[in-house]
């Protein structure tokens, strides 16, 4: 019996109009876990408003109800209750829900173990992979219908949120989720080519630039990767492009710790770390102001690019040289 | 009730002496299913030898038997019966196992629709997403203790075979049984970052001079790449690293069709193509006297690359025009 989800159970039985909102800047658990919640609460009969103070990311526009998403909240709008999925704190969604004053009882549904519980009800699950599965297990504890629609947003959702089954937060509920999704008519092929192949050409005009930048160093231990103003410039794209290429100075063979320069203006660098097994980037980020996860960190540093590189290399050193004990990369 | 190893069953369970199998140029799937079926075996109480004609590719050599692979088989070396995973065709098994004399019964068990039936004994399941789901349903069938080193086995030629749980043959068994191998304790982050992150530093030093080559042309939908033997040979990158970078030109947002031109010798190109939903790029193979499948082909054109281009731009516009219907990429 999973009875998580009582007290919500019983909260949305006995009301009918409702808000369901998540966090600004919304990502793939973020959106799919919100229109899943919204459609199911259709299925129940229900009114349904979904609310995301960011605008629906070009790739995820696909998702069902999508089209259907407010970014604003009338002032005279009253709703019994407003769900809130996969958003760690209530600042996080948004200016624009912050001026509403209709929102009613708020009930909060996460995976996020730093969520503060901000709402009235609060369901707090860090096992779980996503958000969207979450929503599936309280729709599937209420006996909602899970219509086609319901499952494409659950399975992006829960897809995106482990990449691709692929992150150590994965479980088998996770995998078992995406199966009875796949049963009620869910193309992989489909959402992952939406999701994961539908990148700007401009990213792989700024990636060629990046990549001529390739160094290994250290015994091949440390793989560093430069990105300017001027390619950025060059090729218009965001600097958040950027800064995820990191993940290939990692993906080398032998690499324990990938890093990535950016340029944030000049005479600064933006610098992302991201380290295999037990070197912990976090505490290298922590010396020079920043800091992270123990294998994903990132900190800012002034200076020309040579001094810059030279002081995090031996920072980066020092820790890999007190954390390897990988094995077999 | 799944009844398709009954006679396979009774085959093990008869018999004491096993080899086990796969193909040539062995992937993730034939070195992981015929590990997998190696150590089942063993737990059975049976004496089991993994044979494979080619080594076992660096990103595999952490699967769990994979020390213990032969690469060839003694003149003298009798056994009951031979187990072949993955396989769709004996010749396939490589020269070193069509040497040897003592092979026994041969039980064949593959997902290949294509699979001749070479063996005695045939199972051929279509529906599953790799040979190492099949084992999986054998030894479960079997009663066999799945340890974690036959979960490893298992889940990474699954995971490999469905592209990360991407491709359209991922089915809700495929993820079940993923599910199920992570309850026995494997651990999908460490798995994927072995097969899917340890790439040769040369490649992504190819790649940064590929992607210098970008072209998108006929409103977006063909996006274009080329390899040089010049930028192989400063490299010093395999061919076969090269024709995988096709992948990036259909990745890109808008394009139907990517298209790599990889200088095979100086005046003859390999083309690879791939495209999305209905566009069939075999059909644009066949007309240059290769071919493949719908959404990935390829042919081999001589001549100089502006010249292969043209011949190559307007066969693909002249088939996206009859093919594509495809909307919201």
């Amino acid at each position: 019996m999973d009875n998580r989800f009582d007290k919500v159970i019983d909260e949305i039985r006995k009301n009918k109009n409702f808000l369901v909102s998540s966090h600004v800047n919304p990502e793939g658990d973020a959106v799919g876990s919100a229109l899943a919640m919204g459609l199911g609460l259709k299925e129940l009969g229900k009114s349904a408003k979904v609310f995301l103070h960011d605008n629906v990311p070009e790739v995820f526009k696909f998702l069902p109800g999508a089209e259907d998403v407010v970014h604003n909240i009338g002032n005279n709008e009253i709703f019994d209750i407003t769900i809130v999925v996969d958003c760690g704190q209530m600042d996080r969604l948004g200016e624009n829900f912050k001026k509403a004053k209709g929102h009613g009882k708020i009930i909060n549904i996460d995976h996020h173990a730093t969520n503060d519980a901000f709402g009235h009800i609060n369901v707090i699950t860090p096992d779980a992979s996503a958000a969207g599965e979450m929503v599936y297990d309280l729709l599937n504890e209420m006996d909602v219908k899970i219509t086609k629609d319901i499952a494409v947003n659950i399975y992006a959702a829960v897809m995106t949120d482990t990449g691709s089954f692929r992150y150590s937060g994965t479980t088998p509920h996770s995998l078992e989720v995406a199966a009875e999704m796949l049963r009620l008519g869910v193309n992989p092929w489909d959402i992952s080519q939406r999701v994961y192949e539908s990148y700007p050409a401009k990213r792989f005009k700024l990636l060629g630039m990046v990549l001529n930048t390739l160094e290994l160093t250290q015994d091949n231990k440390i793989a560093m990767l430069v990105v300017t103003l001027d390619m950025l410039k060059k090729t218009d794209a965001d600097k958040e492009i950027a800064d995820g290429f990191v993940n290939y100075a990692r993906s080398i063979s032998g690499v324990e710790v990938g890093i990535l320069f950016r340029e944030a203006k000049p005479g600064e660098y933006k610098i992302s770390f991201r380290s295999r097994g037990n070197v912990d980037v976090a505490e290298v980020g922590l010396i020079f102001g920043g800091g992270g996860h123990k294998n994903a960190a990132g900190c800012n540093v002034k200076g020309a690019l040579e001094e810059v590189k030279n002081k995090i290399l031996s920072a980066t050193m020092e820790k890999i040289g007190k954390d390897s004990r990988i094995q077999g990369f």
